[in-house]
């Protein structure tokens, strides 16, 4: 049998002192971490990022499917990636945690796991949190900070027309992927049967184990790149990219023959009957960055890889388009998903 | 009729619009707030401090007498009075809310606009955030950003043998008030009577309505008086003193016949046959301040009338005792509020 310590066996601060005892910090900034009323920062000359994620079980995550240990790593993902989106390196993480009597000690530990191994990956530091008992569900809220040298920073209001618009990685995979296990949840539930996710395993782990896309930030500066506006896709290709038209007052084209997919995820979502490209559009997560550059930006975009050039920003007269394989124009519309519905 | 709009039908980003748009910045240090993917802050100079709180209905605060205008205004005050705790300035605060769809926008309405008066009483921003649906009932979650002269920040861990314990205010009132407001609540359940608050808004304004002691930083740096340990008081006066005890490695005695009451609260305890001494040891959420200071600091302690002098810091070996009104000496022991139990 599985060990099972009950949360109130520790009390409070020894749950805190548990989880936290083996937190070790990476960055000079960080001066005082868990354990006071508050952490201390130093950022002295660099400008200080914040941002901040609330997530539901049952809203945000389903644990049928969930590992703890992968939710603990995507929490500090989701946020960290918010980080990245404004150029900028996330250093520190606030963590609080609610959770309901169900939950163990063991099973914290395996979020912790999680948690830890994100701030490995991404070099930040968890500095302090708050813990709680909630009546039903697991609630976590994490706040992120970073930092970035005097005015770096990329908003999203700034895109210029004529400016190339360009994604990092590929799109519609964690869409796809909550799409199956979805799936396999219903089928389990009515016949009991276990799940197939054979060949799966890439949209699987977009949707479980995303990362957040540090290399792109650290491309910008070895390759000199100010990108004009950038936000990272949490709702979706278009609703993403509809912000930032907004908020730039500008329009913008798309192609669809130029939207990065990945070939399992195309497969699979052609096995559902699904247009990958409405996967692309409308699917959220893929915690990839969408940017805008200047045109002179051609050259260094063009050799990495790892980015593709999806569009182009337009007067705001010309509207938001995408153009399809077909050379047919439609209206780009905003479906991402929307937690308030 | 109240009106009632419905928030689905603003939308997610429609209703971040609406609850922001009165949203005015104060602090220079604020350079870029609600709107982006994250905040940006710039503290050249000066130490940034981090603190968060995650606050669940049922748990945390019960809306059948808590107005939600008095719980924004507590939520910024119980993240701020952790910045002050640290000898620390608050400066701007991310917000998180989830709520079900009992809550209509003028319900979120009278939330933020006790989020922004408390934004007005202690100088700070409302830099940014995140809105969601949750299956049940109202999640709060608030990061605090501070910031203090390099080094000039107080801890838990460095209180001295022979240092004078102090605490701003008075104690005990806050557990006073939730104590009569579930006892009416109980009554309303039963009988359906209304509540007879006669005479004792002072305790129910301590519960509902706390104030973080500014003041008391203020004073700290007006008399030049750097306190040797702090902490805000939150679970009870005798857990947070024990966790400077435990996290200093000293023992304390405190006088009883020294703790800070308000006739009103002391009355309502006679009335309930409740110890006052046990309501300001053990009883929380008075967001009061407890430091400690060197001897040589009494003088300027002592005309401020907002500070008592309460006991002094002993060697751990010692103990950690209370003095009795009677002469007799009593361990003191931990019993303050633990949302894990």
């Amino acid at each position: 049998m599985e060990e099972r310590t009950e949360i109130s066996s520790l009390g409070e601060f020894g749950l805190i002192d548990h989880l936290t005892k083996d937190n070790e910090t990476k960055n000079v900034s960080t001066i005082l971490a868990v354990g006071d009323d508050a952490a201390i920062i130093d950022h002295f000359g660099r400008q200080t990022v914040v941002s901040t994620d609330l997530l539901l079980e049952g809203i945000h995550f389903d644990l049928s499917y969930t590992p703890l240990k992968h939710l603990g790593y995507k929490s500090v993902v989701v946020n960290v990636s918010d980080i990245y989106a404004m150029n900028a390196t996330p250093t520190q993480i606030v963590l609080s945690l609610a959770f309901s009597n169900r939950f163990s000690v063991e099973a914290l530990d395996e979020f912790y796991a999680g948690v830890y191994a994100a701030c490995e990956t991404y070099g930040v530091d968890l500095v302090g949190g708050d813990t709680s008992t909630s009546q039903r569900g697991f609630v976590i809220s994490i706040t992120a900070i970073g930092e970035v040298a005097p005015d770096s920073y990329v908003k999203r209001n700034t895109a210029q027309v004529n400016d190339l618009i360009c994604v990092s990685g590929e799109l519609g995979g964690s869409f796809l992927g909550l799409t199956l296990l979805e799936r396999e949840k219903k089928i389990f539930e009515e016949t009991g049967a276990q799940p197939d996710l054979e060949g799966q395993s890439y949209i699987v782990g977009r949707l479980l184990k995303p990362e957040a896309r540090k290399d792109i930030i650290e491309y910008f500066a070895e390759a000199e790149i100010m990108p004009s506006s950038m936000i990272d896709i949490s709702d979706g290709l278009s609703s993403d990219l509809l912000h930032i038209c907004k908020q730039s007052s500008v329009g913008c084209v798309l192609y669809e023959d130029k939207l990065p997919f990945n070939e399992e995820a195309k497969e699979f979502a052609y096995k559902l009957e699904l247009d990958p490209t409405a996967c692309a559009l409308s699917g959220g997560e893929d915690y990839e960055l969408l940017f805008t550059v200047p045109q002179a930006d051609y050259e260094k975009i063009k050799v990495n890889p790892s980015i593709s050039i999806i569009g182009y920003i337009t007067e705001a007269s010309e509207g938001k388009n995408i153009i399809t394989r077909g050379g047919n124009k439609h209206a780009l519309i905003a479906q991402g998903w929307n937690h308030l519905k």
